[in-house]
C-alpha cells in the first residue's frame, strides 16, 4: 500500500494539466527518446522483423518472429463507470507497465491507435498522460504509420464497388435503400452523417440516402482488431454483410468479390506498430475500434504478438468494465488466445464521489462520505469481474486534490469486498520513477495466482438470451425492453443463421443502465435495445441501446484552430 | 542513332504487357532492392537526414541536406498529343535517368505519386514499366509514405471546419451555397460527385449541395506540389479561397484560421520520399496533382532537392506538351527554381500513325505514310518548345509492332525539323541495359548547349490575354470564346485582384484544340472556355475547357476484382 501524502500539483485529469504544469506535449518533448531498433532488440524482436517508419517507429513482421510457443500473462486494465473526464486508463495502462518493467519483469504494453477526429476536435488523444506517455506522441496521434487511413480506404473502396455495382447493371441486385455498410472518414464531420448520394443525373450514379461514420466505427476497424492473420482478415472482411437485395437477402463482400483488394489494402496496416513509453517500455499501439458499436480494444495480433514476446503485457478495454472488460472476455476472448490472468479496474477519488451523488461543479471539495457512498459502483464492477473467473486489482488513479481521509476511505472499502488495491500516481511520478512501485506489487502478487477465465454466456444461447444475460448478470437491470425494429432485426438474426454471435452492447459508459444520469449502483431499470446491427464480419450482433453517435461533430472552437506547425516543422498545440 | 532492329516481343503499350511477356509486377519482383540506406548514401544524402519507411522507402528531411549551392541540370520528359493507352513517358524518364546513370552521371528523378483511385480502376501505375520502373512498386502505387492520405485529411479537416463554423453560428457569414472547396476521397467513386449534406434536422448541422473530388484533383495538392518551404506551404493554405459570404466577398482558409492544422496534417508529407530504379538510380517520387485542372508534376520541392544532390534531374509534367509543358514553364518554373535546360518529347510510331488519320482499331498494321500525316502533331510540339527558349530532343519510344520503315520515316523527319532525336527501347531493355544508351547520348548533347527558359507571357497580362496567347501561340486556335459565367468570374477576377496569376488551362490532352477528336495539327478551331476556377492558394486560374471530371468513375469490371494479398502476405494482381 502507497503512503497517502500529498503530491505536488494540482491537476485535473489524467490526461491534461493544470497551467502550472508542464502540459503532456512538453514532458513528451523533454523525454530522450532511444532509436527502435534498441527497444526491439531488447524486446528479443529480431532486426529482419523491423520495418521502421522513422527512427522511433516500426511494423513488426509477425511471420519472422521466432516461433516459440511461449504465452506472457495478459493483464487488462478496465475501469469503473467513468466521468465524461476519463479515469486516465490509458495512463495507468503505461505507468503500470512501466512499473512492472522497472520491478525486472519482461513486459510489453499493447492499446488502441488514436483517432484523428477527436484529437482536432476536443479529446486528448489516446497516449497516455504526464510521465506515463507512449511516444513519439504527436505522430502516434496524428497519422502514425498510416493504418487508420489504410483501413478507411479498404471501407472506403467497398462502398465505390458497391456503388458502381449498382450502376453498372447490378446483377447481385443490391437494393440500393438496404445499403447498410456506410463509407467512413477519421474526421468529426456532423454534416455527412446524413447524406443523399448519387445526384447530377443518370451518368453520376444512382441518388440513395447514405453517411459516413468516423473510421473507428467502420466494420474493418472491428475486423482489422479480431484477425489472427492475413488469411483469418480476409475470410472475415468476406463474411461482411453491407446490404440486402430487394427480396431481402443479405449480400456479403464475398459475394461482391472485394476481399481481395480490401485485404491487399491492408497488408502494411495489419503488422502491429512498435513504440515506447518514456521510460523505454516496448508498446504495441495498433487498431483502435469504437467502444461501444465495436468491442474497443487494440488488435488482436498486437496482443497476441506482445504474448510471444514478453512475460506480462498489459492491455486496455475501452470505457468502463460493464463495457470495456465484458466484450474483451465475451468477444475478444472467444477469437484470440488473449484470456487475461488478473484485471486492473482503474478508479479515481473523483469518479467515487460523483458516484456518491456530489454534482460536478463540487467535485474540488473534500468528501469522504461520498467516496464511501460512490463505492457502489466499484464493489459492483469488482463482483462483474469475479464472474469472468479473475480476481481484481484495485488502481486509485491519484490526483493533487484527493485527501488522505479520501483515499483511505477507498482502500479501506477495497480490503472490505477482499480485492487488492494500491493507490497509483503514474501521471505525475511515472511508472518509470516510483509512482507505481504498489501497483506493480499488488499485480504481481495476483498473477502468482491467476485466475481461470470463463466466458459469461454460450454461444449456444439465443441472441435474446445473451443480451437478457448481460443485462442481468453485469448491468443488474430488471429487465430488456426491444423495440418494435429490434423485434424485426432478431427475427431477421435467427433466419439467417446469425445467432451464434456474441452480442456487443452499445450503451453509455456513465451508468450500469442506459440512462447515463442514473449513477452508482442502480437497480430495478429496464435496458432498452432500440435496435440490433449485424457484423457478421467482426462476428458480434451489436444491440444499441439510446441514442448513439457514430460521426461525433466539432464543437464551437475545435482544438484544431490552436493547432499549427512552426517554420522549423514542430507541432505547435496539440495537447 | 540506334540500330533499328526489331526488339523482341510484342506489347501494347509502355506499362501492359502481351500475355507472354512477363507482367511489370512480375519484372519488378525479379529485381534485387539495395537498401534505401545505400542508395542515399550514394546520392550524397547524409544518414541524419533520412527517415526510413521500410527498408527500401524514405523520407528526406531537406533541413538537414548540406548546405550546398548545387543546382543540376534539370531535363523535363513531356510527349505528344497522347493516344488514350498513353505513350510511355514515365517509362521513358525512368529508362533516360537510368541510362544517363549508366554513363557515368550524377542523375536523380523527380516523378509523381500515382493516385489508388485510378489504380482500383483501370489505369496502370505511375511507376514506370518494363525494365524501367521504380521500386518498390506495390508499395508505391498503394499507401506509399500516405503523402495522398495526409492531404485528404488535411482537405478534409478544412471542410469540417467550414461546415463547423456555419453550423455554430456563422460568424464570417459563408454562405452554403457559394463554398466552392470540396471534399476529396482517393478513390474513383461516381456516387460522390454531387451530394447533399447535412441532412438529418438541426443538429446534424446545415443542408447544402456538395461534393466529393479525386485526392489529386484537391486544391491542396497543387499547393503542395508548389511550395518552396513549411512557411511557404502554410501561406499558400492561408490564402486558399474556400467559398463566399452572402455578400459575394470571397472567403480564404487564413479568415477560417484553418491554415495551422492544415500544415500540421503535413508536416511529414512534406518531406520528399526517396527510392530506387530497378538500375538503381535515386527517384524523389513526391506530389501529384491532376494535369487538367492542376500543373500535374512532382512537387517543387523534389524537384529543387534532386538538383541539390544530382548534376542531372530528369522529371516529367502529365499529358502532352500543350498542357504539361505549357504548365511547367507558366507555372512551376515561376514559382521555383526548376527551369529545365532541356526538353524530351516522347513520341511513339503508334500515335503518329493516329494522328496520321489510321483509326485505334488499324495502328498494328505498318504504315509509314500514316507515320509521316502524323508527323504534323510532333511538328507543332517542337515548334512550342523552342517559344519557351529551350531545345527539345525526340525519343521514340519503340514497340515490338513498330516497323523499320516506320521507325525511320520519324527520325528523318525530325533531323528535316533540325530536332536531336534517338530509338530508345527502355521498356523492353532498359535504361540500365543498352536501351536508353542513343538518348541519353542525345540529351548530354543538348545539355551541351542549354537553353535558356522564358515564359510565354508575363504576369501582368489580363486573365483573358494569357489564355489567348497561350490559345494562339501554343495551340494555334483562331480564337477564344467565353461562356456567359466565365465572363462572369473574370469580373469577380479582376475585382478581387487576381488578375496577376497564370493560367493553368483544363483542356482535352488528345488534341491542340478543345474537341479530342481533332487529331494532328488542327487550325482555325476556337477554344471555349467554360468556367474559371480561381485557385488562389495554388496560385493560377483554372480555364476550364469542354467538359472535366474531377471525380473519375469506375468501369464495369474494376481493376480492383481481380487483387488481391496471398496468405503470405505478398499482393496479387496489382498491374
Amino acid at each position: 500500500m502507497t503512503a497517502l501524502a500529498s503530491s505536488p500539483g494540482a491537476r485535473d485529469s489524467g490526461s491534461s494539466a493544470s497551467t502550472a504544469a508542464p502540459t503532456d506535449l512538453e514532458i513528451a518533448r523533454a523525454a530522450t527518446l532511444r532509436p527502435i531498433e534498441e527497444i526491439a532488440e531488447r524486446a528479443g524482436i529480431p532486426a529482419d522483423a523491423l520495418e521502421l517508419y522513422g527512427r522511433y517507429k516500426a511494423k513488426i513482421d509477425v511471420a519472422r518472429l521466432p516461433d516459440a510457443d511461449h504465452r506472457g500473462h495478459v493483464v487488462l486494465v478496465s475501469a469503473i463507470s467513468p466521468t465524461p473526464a476519463g479515469e486516465g486508463k490509458s495512463t495507468l495502462t503505461v505507468g503500470l507497465a512501466d512499473a512492472l518493467s522497472r520491478a525486472g519483469k519482461r513486459t510489453m504494453i499493447a492499446i488502441r491507435e488514436p483517432s484523428l477526429g477527436p484529437i482536432l476536435g476536443m479529446k486528448g488523444g489516446a497516449t497516455g498522460g504526464g510521465r506515463s506517455q507512449v511516444l513519439p506522441m504527436e505522430d502516434i496521434n496524428l497519422h502514425f504509420t498510416g493504418d487508420f487511413h489504410a483501413i478507411t480506404a479498404a471501407n472506403n473502396a467497398l462502398c465505390a464497388l458497391i456503388d458502381n455495382h449498382v450502376f453498372q447493371g447490378n446483377a447481385l441486385q443490391i437494393d440500393p435503400r438496404r445499403v447498410t455498410f456506410k463509407r467512413v472518414m477519421d474526421m468529426n464531420d456532423r454534416s455527412l452523417r446524413d447524406i443523399v448520394i448519387g445526384l447530377g443525373g443518370p451518368t453520376q450514379g444512382v441518388p440513395r440516402e447514405a453517411g459516413f461514420d468516423i473510421t473507428v466505427a467502420s466494420e474493418v476497424m472491428a475486423v482489422f482488431c479480431l484477425a489472427s492473420s492475413v488469411e483469418d482478415l480476409k475470410e472475415r472482411l468476406g463474411r461482411i454483410t453491407f446490404g440486402y437485395t430487394y427480396d431481402r437477402r443479405p449480400l456479403t463482400v464475398a459475394d461482391l468479390g472485394a476481399a481481395g483488394v480490401m485485404a491487399m489494402l491492408l497488408k502494411d496496416a495489419i503488422k502491429p506498430n512498435l513504440v515506447q513509453t518514456i521510460a523505454g517500455t516496448p508498446a504495441l499501439v495498433h487498431g483502435g475500434p469504437f467502444a461501444n458499436i465495436a468491442h474497443g480494444c487494440n488488435s488482436a495480433l498486437a496482443t497476441t504478438t506482445a504474448r510471444r514476446l514478453a512475460d506480462i503485457v498489459v492491455t486496455e478495454a475501452g470505457f468502463g468494465a460493464d463495457l470495456g472488460a465484458e466484450k474483451f472476455m465475451d468477444i475478444k476472448a472467444r477469437y484470440a488466445d488473449v484470456a487475461p490472468s488478473a484485471v486492473v479496474l482503474v478508479a479515481t477519488v473523483r469518479a467515487l464521489k460523483m458516484h456518491g451523488g456530489v454534482p460536478k461543479d463540487g467535485l474540488a471539495a473534500p468528501d469522504a462520505a461520498a467516496v464511501e457512498r460512490g463505492f457502489a459502483n466499484l464493489a459492483r464492477h469488482l463482483e462483474n469481474i469475479r464472474k469472468f473467473g479473475l480476481e481484481p486489482v484495485v488502481a486509485v488513479n491519484r490526483f493533487g486534490t484527493d485527501t488522505p481521509e479520501e483515499l483511505d476511505a477507498v482502500v479501506r472499502l477495497c480490503g472490505s469486498a477482499g480485492a487488492r488495491v494500491a493507490v497509483a500516481d503514474v501521471w505525475g511520478r511515472g511508472g518509470g520513477g516510483d509512482g507505481g512501485d504498489d501497483l506493480a506489487r499488488e499485480v504481481l502478487a495476483a498473477l502468482e495466482e491467476p485466475g481461470t477465465y470463463r466466458p459469461l454466456y454460450p454461444l449456444e444461447m439465443s441472441v435474446e438470451e445473451k443480451i437478457a444475460t448481460v443485462v442481468r448478470e453485469v448491468y443488474r437491470g430488471a429487465g430488456v425492453e426491444f423495440s418494435e425494429q429490434a423485434r424485426r432485426t432478431l427475427a431477421q438474426i435467427h433466419e439467417n443463421g446469425w445467432d451464434r454471435l456474441p452480442v456487443c452492447m452499445a450503451k453509455t459508459q456513465y451508468s450500469f443502465s442506459d440512462n447515463p444520469a442514473l449513477l452508482g449502483a442502480p437497480e430495478g431499470f429496464t435496458v432498452h435495445v432500440r435496435e440490433l446491427w449485424p457484423r457478421t464480419g467482426a462476428g458480434f450482433i451489436v444491440a444499441v441501446t439510446g441514442t448513439l453517435m457514430t460521426m461525433p461533430g466539432l464543437p464551437k472552437v475545435p482544438a484544431a484552430m490552436r493547432m499549427d506547425l512552426d517554420d522549423d516543422g514542430q507541432v505547435v498545440g496539440l495537447f
